[in-house]
């Protein structure tokens, strides 16, 4: 682990000038922690260089986060692996503490239960939120409240949600709220019990106000395992990430101050299918929602701390791959792999012996691929590339399943990742995995205490500047 | 073009705190600026996960820039591309200005000449060193002397080297001393006809002392055209860039300050051929260099300003490839792709009709593939992977030329590029390019000024902070 040499100053900050814990202007009162999951530095680079292209400028085009004062890089590896999941990497940015991937808040000998910061802070009287654009079960936020064995506890992760206390959840609903077999007790039905008020309509949302407590505000459009549907597919009527983190700044802004995390959840989930167009737009989503907290803190500068991060890397994303960098191609993606998937399996049904003519219609209307105007031309070798995927799936009847793991394997001959795999590379986008890659990601910080964040740390410093700087440590 | 948030603070500082220039101990006095070409976030990261395996350690182990004060990222697209070459980026490093590919120190319509920050710090009475493990007139290091149209100008460039009057050069030789039909009068004598002293003895080397002038330092073991041998390789007699790094700071140290720019031009030339070991080590002996600055630094730390930052990054490197990451095997590597491809040249010469288990002899003794007790057995698919190489250059006789843009074209079946494609796929390493790519690249500053690199900055902006720094704008 790398020695950090900034501490020393915090050190100082915190033992000779105790000036700055005592003067409300000096705290970090209002906290907000945004963490694009999956989300590296080219995630973010590549939305940029997507703006431009749109707006036909050379270059890049800023995000909300992309001037941010200060910014760096922070190492993510977990207790066993080089390569972290997003439950071992939560652990360590929510308690300081590494553990085994998998392993949520627990020590790598499954023994210890190691307490969160929003756990520590609400001790402290601060109010928390906890926001996903997936299951609130998932493991990012629920890294902030519950202590199991392994991430996939979903339901006694669940169960443990409203033990928790906070203030106001919101985003996604819940993976298996009645266990693995549909057989327990509803962990929906458990909240309430436990004081929760569940709001899962519009209207109700809506209403949410100044106070309201244990709130958990569920999306009311979402996919069945409680995951928000996919920004590029552009589902009607649906609450947005931005929307929630508006919502909760003003269920949660009091004197006292708050602790949120917002977890961007699908970049990730975008780029285990190496989905460029998709983990885009799943960015520019995340990124409006951070721009909901620099509208707040334009109102409190002296006491917000605006941190945006990510807990990995996913898809080793590189900016190049021999071919140049198009990256306004990508306007013409107009759906996401796994919504493809599933069309294209609905179609398969209703038209089993569908032509390559038929199927190509489609590529063509999804992803632009064929269409010469467009810039999207395909050569014999993309064409003959695909048509060994209609082959598999429409003669050989070759199954596949559109939700198997965000058809992260390559291998498996299917139309649908060869699209999206052309999309990349005629996009000039690389990738070297469908899985996390262990570089370091980076951090940028806007706010009181945001000097903390200037050189490169590991991601368990995280927990232990901001618990310094909310003064809770 | 991003907006730099941070440049009203420059802005107020040089207007309003005038005393920052009038200071001694608060100038920047002392410049480093490292350039390790190609060097992005993943070199350095693989860099430091070398060390820690080699240590049998689990994470990773700090460079002596690793832990740099401040840190943040550059943007370096051209003017012409979102991919950069080495000199539209050194042009933009070197002045401010961007140009398109390929050009070095004009505008993009070639009319004029930029004024680099070394000329107009030499003007002002800094000394100047410009040190590479490149040919001296190649492209980074020509940024800070030369104004040609193109960069393949090589006897142009070096032509113009003495023109400049710089105190110290050091490191690699010339490209093309006398042109590309060897008819040209020889740049190495018009450099001693302008009054260049040539040293290319270690013993000359040793002798240099403080304030020598115009000294082109070269090492006594290059190879034919001017760049050094690689740092994997273990060429004797050699001198390295650190001690070349050390020798400048003897011969430039003087009361008014200097500005020295070192550059490791192979880390680039090693990820053109994706070869992840090769990238190492010379990212290892470049972090030597930077190391002998810090030396310096701690003498000086009120007006030394240290910066290590790149170019671009080359090869798209991804720190994962959906196999475990481990690094430590690359220590069984002990030559690099282009000198392996020399050496098997040679073999096949000599030996005609070698079996493939003859030339699998080579790749073991050199790759340590193949032998399982080092962890780097091979498995039927990558036997018969690499036995089909064999077969094109042994049976067919396909030609391959070990130095034809560093096997940088994976589509040639070969042994040289399979075997180290085959070391990248076993430590955990993707790659998605053998060129440059887009993706921003770290920088990372200690000393006087630092605090002015801690946001997101684009190439351009690099000597714009520096001459402010060194107050020379």
């Amino acid at each position: 682990m790398r020695k950090i040499l900034f501490l020393l100053p915090v050190a100082i900050l915190f033992l000779v000038g105790s000036c700055q814990t005592n003067t409300p202007e000096s705290k970090a009162k209002y906290i907000f922690l945004f963490i694009g999951d999956g989300m590296g530095m080219n995630q973010a680079y590549a939305t940029e260089l997507y703006l431009a292209a749109l707006d036909n400028k050379h270059g890049n085009e800023a995000l909300s986060f992309s001037d941010f004062p200060v910014q760096s890089y922070v190492t993510t590896y977990s207790a066993n692996s080089l390569i972290t999941c997003s439950s071992a990497a939560i652990t360590a940015i929510a308690t300081g503490h590494k553990t085994n991937n998998g392993v949520l808040n627990k020590d790598t000998s499954l023994a210890i239960k190691y307490e969160t910061i929003a756990e520590k802070a609400q001790k402290a009287g601060y109010k928390i939120g906890i926001l996903s654009s997936v299951a609130i079960d998932h493991a990012t936020p629920a890294g902030y409240y519950a202590h199991q064995d392994s991430r996939n506890m979903y339901y006694e992760i669940s169960m443990e949600m409203p033990e928790s206390g906070f203030d106001y959840f919101g985003g996604g609903g819940f993976h298996n709220p009645k266990g693995l077999n549909d057989s327990m007790p509803d962990a929906f039905e458990n909240a309430v019990a436990k004081g929760y008020t569940i709001v899962n309509t519009k209207k109700g949302f809506d209403a949410l106000k100044n106070g309201d407590k244990k709130v958990f505000a569920i999306n009311p459009k979402t996919y069945p395992k409680g995951e928000f549907y996919w920004e590029i597919d552009k589902v009607d009527s649906s609450i947005s990430l931005a929307e929630f983190t508006k919502k909760g700044i003003e269920v949660l802004e009091n004197p006292k101050g708050f602790f949120m995390m917002v977890e961007g959840g699908k970049i990730d989930w975008a780029c285990h299918s190496d989905d460029i167009a998709t983990s885009i737009h799943e960015t520019l989503a995340f990124d409006k929602s951070v721009a909901e907290a620099i509208k707040f803190y334009k109102k409190h500068p002296d006491n917000t701390l605006i941190l945006v991060t990510a807990d990995h890397e996913t898809g080793g994303i590189g900016v190049g791959n021999d071919k140049p960098l198009r990256l306004g191609l990508l306007q013409h993606q107009k759906i996401s792999a796994q919504e493809f998937g599933r069309r294209l399996t609905n179609f398969k049904q209703n038209n089993p012996k569908a032509s390559f003519d038929d199927v190509m219609a489609l590529v063509e209307k999804y992803f632009g691929l064929g269409n010469e105007s467009k810039g999207l031309g395909l050569d014999d070798n993309e064409l003959a590339f695909l048509h060994e995927a209609y082959v598999a799936e429409f003669i050989n009847k070759t199954k596949v399943n559109p939700d198997k793991d965000y058809l992260e394997h390559f291998s498996d001959i299917n139309i649908t990742n060869r699209a999206i795999y052309l999309m990349s590379e005629k996009t000039g986008i690389g990738w070297t995995t469908f899985g996390h890659t262990g570089t370091p990601v980076p951090i940028r910080a806007l706010g009181q205490g945001q000097e903390y964040f200037k050189s490169c740390i590991d991601n368990t410093d995280i927990p232990k500047i901001i618990e310094k700087l909310m003064d809770i440590q």
